[in-house]
């Protein structure tokens, strides 16, 4: 059996990352969504070891010590990462992992794991995006205007990234993330170097 | 819109590459089965235009002289090539082109145009194809062998291709293929310079 496929999904606040990464991995028993480490309180409805591992200050320092984390990061005043042993579990179990982190955490396990898949996920236009987070209407016009941005810039550095997907529908996008994923199993790259020999009898 | 995907399907004699590729050709009024030039007589039952376009040897030495062809070769005497123009036209138009050649064949057309995609079909075993090659029953022990040999060194050098796709059964390569187009499609490589840029009005 073949090893999943490590995938982080990147991508603006409001590109609709949350809705699109639920569906792709509802719609496949084979494809998991990977839990972060967080030192920060849970939030109301936050189900522990179900949405985030809830951990200490000391336990999140001994997991970057001891190289459990395949990325981490701190966020006002939190840190963030994510666990490596669950995530290889599911990966050499034949399962794809997605990672929902954004673009910096995916260089820093493109480190150690070359082949991880780097996906941006975007939305239909600029305006599209805009309209989303005014609709929201939690955030002030200087924060959406500082979001917008970030996603120009990101945006102009999109060759970051393995591949860009267009979020115009769900189902669109999910079926071209699924795309990926079945694609990235069958690349040469992935084919381990004791396979490479195909026996003549 | 964005181009068309250009793909070159190569593979052993008795993988199935006819039938796959046909199939695939068949589902999909966007995916077209680029059609080779060649200085050999048609056989009966093909359709000139159709299976081949059937040229003399001084226009097709014309064309390789008017850098009208993607690649060429020569078989049993015979010369075989892909004329660029028709090509180009269809991926213009956004349409992804299937070429059915061999891997040196993709080669050539790989320090031309470094985002054409190349696809070994493979048998599911080396045993299964020995199978196939004596169910033909067209031909002797000998080439038999010399296709088994040619067949093991393919892929020895499978990492030459993108991706490897087991013919299992015709439903699963088609699905395979169709999958390798769409995430090309979204691959980052190909978004042109002129669209990097992510307006913020």
């Amino acid at each position: 059996m073949n090893k999943g496929v490590l995938m982080v999904i990147s991508g603006p606040s409001g590109a609709g990352k949350g809705t699109v990464v639920q569906e792709l991995v509802r719609r496949s028993d084979d494809i998991f969504l990977s839990i972060s480490a967080t030192t920060r309180d849970p939030r109301p409805g936050e189900v522990p070891d179900r949405h985030y591992y809830f951990v200490s200050r000391e336990k999140f320092r001994s997991m970057i010590e001891n190289n459990e984390l395949l990325e981490f990061a701190e966020y006002a005043g939190n840190f963030y990462g994510t666990p490596a042993a669950a995530v290889d579990r599911m990966l050499d179990d034949g399962k794809d992992v997605i990672l929902e982190i954004d673009i910096q955490g995916g260089h820093q396990i493109r480190k150690t794991r070359d082949d991880v898949v780097l996906v941006f996920l975007a939305p239909p236009t600029i305006a599209e995006l805009e309209n989303r987070l005014r609709r929201r209407g939690t955030e002030s016009e200087e924060a959406i205007r500082k979001r917008l941005a970030i996603a120009a810039n990101e945006y102009r550095n999109i060759r970051d990234y393995d591949y860009v997907i267009i979020n115009d529908t769900v189902e669109n996008a999910v079926a071209k993330l699924q795309a990926v994923l079945t694609a990235e199993r069958c690349s040469t790259k992935r084919i381990p170097v004791d396979k490479l020999y195909f026996p003549v009898k």
